[in-house]
């Protein structure tokens, strides 16, 4: 059978992506800081077959103290740190990083990535993101944050330099000739010389190529600039869709620019996000569901829109009234009209929208059995909406067992789902090719 | 007993420190990029009760790529990543890096060594240098590197910057209270607001006060700005004496700089490098030696003097002749100075001055048996020149094996150095307290 295979990743959260779910009872509430919590999470994704384990990254603590108590976001790793130490305790899986271009160095960032590719024996992903708030500006020395355009005209520029640098030596440079004494061939080292509008970088890497050539370059962004920088150089689209047609146009978008950068469509993956809730019938699946909705208080919900808003304070607003017209955010541009969107279609109430939105902060949410959810991932694969998805449970660990244990059997058995590892490489498992050295002839 | 005991460092480096390490039929000289060969190096050193593994750092590919050929310098890990990965695969043995001041943001190495210290249940420890080179400079938008001078300056304002942010929340703001959804206590929050000379970092850290409360500030210059920032804020020094005088000489002087700042001598350890050659018989240990010098080539070590000279060229000079007079350097110049000063003292020519310090870069070298080893350990440890060493094993994996299973157990006979871990932190097993909160009432 050579039926084409979706991809996996699993977005890894503290407690769970479910805005309440550190409170669940049976949700680990101190998972955010403990290294064994994640391990765990890792080796069952592994025996899941998962492409990749996936992490976000914020630099700073995100909201005002005043509703920050209420969350988990003062409870987590540096995520190379995290992935770093996972990659020494699992043997398949990929490893997904998200970093900013905003506020990273492109030769540390290059170096970093490029050293665990070799620790992990090709297994690194990047998720680049260009940071969205004030409060990451404040903490490297700016009043505000990089306009959106701007940024992403640096994360342009961030890439290439990035890459070059991944390029600086040739793949067979290194040959440690113990009796000649030379360690690398100089003609196979190059020098990158990068004189840019925001960056002079000019290297070599002190790194030799890595096993992946480059480490897997996602992008998550879904706004004008995000589709542009994901056409010209991602692997992997990580995106937010509410609805099947509208992951159809998302898909069929982005695809259809890939040409014009000289790539084919199956260069590129995309892969939305989708929060399963799962139950052995339908009533558990959504009494579990309610049980975390419930937990969800008004002030806290009310924050969480404000973020997706760009700080927007709403709570002057009657929570049982609709949404007010919202000015052009400089933050999350494309997740901020995913949810304006979704208030309008559904003529929803300040509150309806966040409980509605509390589950995966914007990401789809499918409640139901094993079956239900294996219909839905079938659906939007097989309709062009997906490759793969990136699967956020909604608490933690059960999410995810209940995912590996209930739903992967089921994509197995329907063969849309690998029943075993055939590589080694984080390329490998997407079907990605390894990228040519600019350099080598 | 309560006699005192020293600490010791196991500063582990691709293949080995020798300059020709990578060469020697029985070093491996892959090593540097290979994470299995580090795990059995931290494992060995652990098993040998080391109080940590260390690791050097450098932001460019060092030397040019003509003489870059012939060492192992483009064959490292980033070792942050590196050690966040050992950190998952050992459980007592303390995690140290070095990491330069001068090209890094204070908020991301702030959240790094917090995090690694979470990841390894604190075990990190970070060793500050302020980097030394143009070819640093150039790969992060400048030409010229930071003047000596003003490049402590900064690392000055950089760790009044990284502790306070490490003080963001008080030691039990975390309460993750599951019946009042309350995370951690907003009054054990505390907003750094740092406006410096140069950063300007709003904070507070995205994550919990670490379980050292600080990784363990390391400090590496010898330089008169860089004992200065020592007695300061470092915890432990890590230096390079060629001579039992010039360490004593060395350690009065920094322990007499305490009072100064209202420390006490026991919070700041020293720890020379020390580089043993041991064989089973004297001889057995200069054959080894022998063999490791005779495989280093002129033109590389020229090029490691001209390294440590700040890039100046020797080559025009005769090898069999005088050191010549050379310019004060930009680079490390405690360093410079220490090699002038050798040069000078044993009346040694080029060719003599680079075989002298081609076995540790500077460090002191001891060739003997095991019992050569620990006599010398124990007579710069009882005579005040060190309260412990950081081992430079000349080639590996064998120079480490070589110290655990001979030299180790002498020191402990003697009562000299620990049997077993009483502690399980870093600070633990320095004898280091463990920093309070400034904002703690």
């Amino acid at each position: 059978m050579t039926t084409a295979k979706m991809s996996l990743g699993a977005f890894l959260m503290s407690s769970g992506h479910h805005l309440a779910a550190w409170r669940h009872p049976r949700a680990w509430a101190g998972g955010g800081l403990d290294f064994q919590h994640f391990k765990k999470l890792a080796t069952t994704a592994e025996r899941g077959k998962f492409d990749a384990i996936f992490f976000a990254d914020n630099l700073a603590l995100m909201g005002s103290p005043e509703l920050g108590q209420f969350t988990t976001a003062g409870d987590v790793f540096d995520p190379l740190v995290l992935l770093s130490g996972l990659a020494a305790v699992t043997e398949r899986i990929g490893l997904v990083s998200t970093v900013s271009t905003s506020y990273n160095e492109p030769y540390l960032l290059a170096r970093k990535f490029a050293s665990l590719d070799h620790l992990s024996g090709g297994r690194s992903g990047w998720n680049l993101v260009t940071s969205a708030t004030d409060l990451e500006a404040l903490n490297f020395g700016r009043d505000k944050h990089f306009e959106h355009g701007d940024r992403y005209q640096r994360a342009e520029e961030f890439i290439d330099v990035v890459t070059g640098l991944w390029d600086s030596f040739e793949d067979d440079a290194f040959i440690r000739d113990k009796s000649s004494g030379v360690f690398f061939q100089p003609d196979k080292l190059h020098v990158l010389n990068h004189h840019g509008e925001n960056y002079r970088v000019r290297g070599p890497l002190n790194i030799p190529r890595t096993p992946q050539g480059y480490p897997v370059l996602i992008q998550a962004g879904s706004s004008e600039p995000g589709k542009a920088l994901a056409a010209r150089t991602a692997e992997v689209v990580f995106t937010a869709q509410q609805t099947l047609s509208n992951a159809q146009a998302f898909y069929a978008d982005v695809k259809g620019r890939l040409a014009g950068y000289g790539r084919r469509p199956e260069q590129l993956k995309v892969m939305p996000g989708i929060s399963p809730v799962i139950g052995r019938t339908q009533s558990e699946a959504e009494d579990k569901y309610q049980q975390l909705q419930d937990l969800v208080e008004p002030r806290v919900g009310l924050a969480m829109l404000a973020g997706m808003a760009g700080g927007f304070d709403l709570s002057e607003y009657d929570l049982d009234g609709p949404l007010p017209e919202l000015p052009q955010s400089n933050s999350m541009q494309s997740r901020q009209a995913l949810f304006i969107d979704l208030a309008r279609r559904e003529n929803l109430t300040i509150r309806q929208l966040y409980l509605k939105v509390a589950g995966a902060r914007g990401h789809h949410t499918v409640i139901g059995t094993p079956k239900t959810i294996a219909d839905t991932l079938e659906e939007w694969f097989v309709g062009q909406a997906a490759d793969g998805f990136n699967i956020m449970p909604p608490f933690l660990p059960e999410g995810l067992d209940d995912f590996v244990d209930g739903v992967v059997p089921l994509l197995q058995q329907r063969g849309l789902f690998r029943t075993e590892y055939s590589g080694s490489t984080l390329r490998d498992h997407l079907g990605l090719q390894r990228p040519g050295n600019r350099y080598q002839r």
